[in-house]
Order: C-alpha cells, then sequence, then structure tokens
C-alpha cells in the first residue's frame, strides 16, 4: 500500500480511539517513517497494541501534558500517560526552542510511553542546527552484567549532528545485541533470530524468538553494555520521576497500568566553541573516514544515519509491504 | 613501594622536567591513582613518555592556558600543548563552577593531551554532587566499520552519578574490546593478550600485543562501537578545535608535534527536576538491581565503579608493585 494510503489509514484509527486530530498525525507519521526506514518493529506491527492500551486506558488519549520550565535551559515535562509519540514531539520541540536561546538545552520526561524510533525525534532537531542526544528505558529486556534475570530495556542512545550536508549524522543504538521489535516481528512472522543474541528462559542460547522474548537479551560487549543499560536507565527513569529499576510496564503483555516510560533529551549549538567552522571540520571528519580502505565485499563506509536515509528514499518510491497478520490487524482496528 | 614515596618521586621528576610544582603534584596524584585502582596502562608505565614529550618540547611544560567563556554555563578552554592532566584538572574544575551556577554546563577543550583515566577526573564533579559525561578522543587504535585501517581511538565514554552511598556510580568505557594501555604493558611486560580483541596488521587476530600495537583494536558490538567512537571523536575533537579524524598523534611513537587532544565535559544538576527525590530513588535503582539472582559464579553485582573503589582501597594498605624495567625508566628520568 502507497504510504500516504497508510498513513491516512492509522489517523483514521487514531481518531476512531480517540486521539485529537492533530495527535492522531504525530502518531501516523512516526510509524509510516519506521516503516520507511525499514524499522518494522517499531511500525504498523504495534498499531494493535497502541488501540489495545487506548482502549483500555493505559494510554490516555487526551493528556494534559504539563510542561514545568526549571530554567531558561531546563524544563520537566508530565506526559500523562499520553501515547510517547506525542510526549516525544512536545519534548523536542522545548528542547529545540530551549538550546535556541541559551545554546545548551535539556528536557526531562516522565509518564510517557514507547515512542518508537529515537532518531525520528532527533532528526527533528538536527535540523534546526542542533547537535543532540536522546535516551530512553524500556520495558526489561537485557539482564545486568552479572544477573541471569533481564532487567534493563534495551535502553536506545541516540546521537545526532548536522553533517554539514543533506543526510544528518544520526546514530540510534541499542545497547542489545538485538533490538526487542526484530524479535516481535520475527515472532509474528514465524522467522528465526541469530544464534547469540538471546537467551530462553533458563539462560540457554536460542533461536526461536517466542523463546527469547520469553528469556534474556544479550547486551553488547558484556560489562560495557550493561554499564551503558544501567546510565540510560538513570538518566530517563531515575532522574525524571519515570519508572526505573524494570518497572516499566511491556506495552504488549502488562496492561495493569500506563507503562511511565521516562526520556531524556539534551542539545547544544555545535557551533558554540568555533564557530562556523564546525561544518567545514566535520565535513572533513566524514570525508576522511569514508576514504579510508574498505574491507573485502564492503562497497562504501556510511555514517550512522546514511544508510537508513537510502532505505527511506528508496522505500518512499514503492508501497509499503504489509504482512498479511498486520493488515488483518488494522482492518479490525478500521471497524472498531 | 609505598604510594605516597612513589607520588613524591613523581612529583620530583616532574618538576625537574620544567612543569611548576602546583602541575606536578595534579599529574603525580593522577597516576598514583591509575595505580591504585589497577590501571597500570594509565600509571607509571607512561612517566618515560611523559618526560621524552616534555624534553621534546611537544609537551608544553609552562602553558598559558586560555579559559574562553562562552556563557554562563559552557566555556572553551584552550590548554597550549599542556599535559593532559592538566587540561583535564582545570576543565573540571571550570565545569563544577558552571553546573553549580546554571543547573546545566559544558566544557570543551583543545590542544591537550593524553590524561589519563576519565573516571579520575569525572569523580571530583560527582564529589560536588553533579552527573557528569566526559569524551576523550585519543590516537587512531580502532577500525571504523567497515574499514580495513585504524582511525578511532579507544575513545572512552565516561558518565558519573552520585549514587546515594559513599561509592560513586562512574562508568569508564572504552569503545574499543580492549584498552591500548593494557596491550601496551602486555608488550613492556612479555605477556600474551586474548585472542578477539585485536588484529595484526594484515588483519588477522593475534595474541601477541606487540603485533597488535601496529595493528588494529577491534571495537566493541560492530558498527554500534564504531559509531559510538565516532560520536566522541566528533564531540571531543571536531567540536572542540582539537585534532580529529584520526590526526591525534600516539604519544609514544610520534614527537613530530604536540597531540593535540580534545575533551568534553558535561555536568547536570542531578536533583534538577526531581529534587532530593533523586537519591532516594538512585539507592534504590541500586538496591533492586544487586539483588537481582546471579548467574553461576558470580558473587556479588556492582555497580560501575564500585569494583575500581574496592580495588583501590586494597590497593591503598599495600605497597604499589613496579616492574622491573618500569623501575630502571624512574630511576633515569630521577637521575636527569
Amino acid at each position: 500500500m502507497h504510504y500516504n494510503k497508510i498513513n491516512k489509514l492509522l489517523e483514521k484509527i487514531f481518531t476512531k480511539y480517540g486521539l485529537s486530530i492533530q495527535h492522531s498525525k504525530i502518531c501516523s507519521k512516526a510509524l509510516i517513517n519506521a516503516e520507511l526506514v525499514g524499522a518494522y518493529g517499531h511500525g504498523l506491527s504495534r498499531m494493535k497494541m497502541y488501540c489495545d492500551r487506548i482502549k483500555k486506558r493505559v494510554i490516555n488519549p487526551k493528556p494534559k501534558i504539563k510542561i514545568k520550565k526549571i530554567s531558561q535551559s531546563i524544563s520537566h515535562i508530565d506526559a500523562n500517560d499520553s501515547i510517547g509519540f506525542v510526549a516525544a514531539d512536545i519534548a523536542i520541540k522545548t528542547l529545540i526552542k530551549n538550546t535556541k536561546k541559551t545554546g545548551i538545552g535539556m528536557v526531562g520526561v516522565k509518564n510517557s510511553g514507547h515512542y518508537g524510533l529515537s532518531s525520528y525525534f532527533v532528526e527533528q532537531a538536527v535540523k534546526k542546527n542542533l547537535m543532540v542526544w536522546c535516551f530512553t528505558n524500556a520495558p526489561a529486556a537485557i539482564a545486568p552484567y552479572g544477573a541471569k534475570k533481564a532487567l534493563f530495556g534495551t535502553n536506545p542512545i541516540c546521537f545526532g549532528t548536522p553533517s554539514g550536508g543533506k543526510v544528518p549524522f544520526i546514530l540510534d543504538t541499542s545497547v542489545s545485541m538485538i533490538n526487542r521489535g526484530k524479535i516481535r516481528v520475527a515472532a509474528k512472522l514465524g522467522h528465526k533470530i541469530p544464534l547469540g543474541v538471546a537467551l530462553d528462559e533458563n539462560g540457554k542460547p536460542t533461536t526461536d524468538p517466542i523463546k527469547a522474548l520469553k528469556g534474556v537479551q544479550l547486551p553488547i560487549a558484556g560489562f560495557r553494555g550493561s554499564g551503558l543499560a544501567w546510565m540510560v536507565d538513570i538518566l530517563s527513569g531515575v532522574m525524571t520521576g519515570a519508572n526505573h529499576g524494570g518497572k516499566v510496564r511491556d506495552p504488549f503483555d502488562d496492561f495493569k497500568g500506563p507503562q511511565n516510560v521516562g526520556h531524556l533529551f539534551m542539545a547544544v549549538k555545535p557551533n558554540i566553541f568555533i564557530g562556523s567552522n564546525y561544518i567545514k571540520r566535520i565535513k572533513e571528519n566524514i570525508r576522511i573516514i569514508k576514504k579510508l580502505p574498505k574491507i573485502k565485499g564492503v562497497k562504501e563506509i556510511n555514517f550512522p544515519g546514511e544508510g537508513t536515509k537510502k532505505r527511506y528514499k528508496k522505500n518512499m518510491k514503492k508501497n509499503i509491504p504489509i504482512p498479511k497478520s498486520i493488515m488483518e490487524d488494522l482492518r479490525k482496528l478500521n471497524a472498531f
């Protein structure tokens, strides 16, 4: 289906479920973006979950979002259990305003939910010529180093900066060997997952996505990845007043209450130290690295975000493929 | 030798080589700290290198360090090719001042050199009840993802926060599978390095530290670690005006000029959003994680920085073991 057509369908579904037109547009656009960049685990496969949560009022369709100004640079947002996309959209816009004013900005968010791809929100601020970090916690998926029980979420670290070219530099990396969304899609489609990225509930390596979802995902690089996941839980959960320490609810399985996910957004003007030389220097940096001799089989060294943007452009020209089971979900949601 | 005695010896050597008494004290303390936490690659094994660089004037023993105030929160430091410890010491003190004033602070440093352990400087700000990040670049050691030539340094990411207890939470992780200092110590002592952490100059895995130093270190988690290393190069090098893109000189091998390492320090008051609840919540977070069921053979789950502090306390009570070759270096330096 053409992405414009899907976009209209998603907007219609969200408004049926009680979101305002403006909020429906924000959510649909973010989901379509996930499909276009090929992050299917953050796209249409989540529509049913979002609608189920709205129906059971563990996502608040009409949130009263409060933005508290802490200083010229810093704001604190209580998202009032809104759908994550809406909270993140307000947060990034507040961050841009604060940072434009003082050169450096920070926005903490509590009582939010899953917002999909960090890179989608970070890109908005990078397009305003800012350098941006974004951290969010997520339901328990990764075992802390030394533990045999999952506690940290896949807790992504996202960093973006203007690159001096059309495509921004955006690193968006979970600290898990595999993205939880990818395991869910594999489970939904009956595919296997690679060996060495997850353990089953008995602590044994598995390629079965259903067993992996009940077990534990492995952090990157042992204590290093575990430490980074812990940092993200502190930044987005402990500091903002959101859930932390494994208490963020799994949006698919746990309908007992809102998720209370936390996010932390930070930004700085990248030219703060050296003015317009920043753009010259980052261009030079990227040029040098892209010119390095490549290992066998590698045609081009991509900077973070470059591959994503190529996929996006390619997919824009094609229809979005929708698996049967997901199409069926959408049809039912639309008939609600 | 007792650490107090070594400290006096190092101070004496540094002043002999032309550093002021104050700067000699700063450097000696940082090197002793590295020995006490067991980070031998950042300790006495580097003394000869520092002194050689001062002698050849690629480290400036009498730097005129300029601190430029960009805003209430942000400062830019030109370290004038000082030894890295001195630049980092001034940077962290400036960061503390800025952050105490506005709640959020940033300090960029250019024309600096290797400063040893990020955690040592971060701890100073954490002790003042701040949450701190620190990034620094380093000589080429890691190949970007897809390249077969080293370009990024081991580019550590360091994050610290008050933990509510006596021992601060300090994550100090390079994005390399192995610390370059550890390879150097192994080379000096004739030990092997683990398989899978480095390649020789022909791209083959090696356990020989001398071959590894000529070859390439492997980043953690493929494109994820490579992307994080790239981020650190942008933050500490591109943005501050320091060397970047593989141009930071190797302090051991390249005496053609100063290193021009760059650092970026950032901090925020951790109680900015939720007041004194922050300390309650971080204590709870740590308590929950430490209580998790452990994998076989693990007695305790340590938070980042906890193991380091235990080693530090244990080593404080003992003499610092000095390998023969390093003792010989110190003897010669002291006879200068």
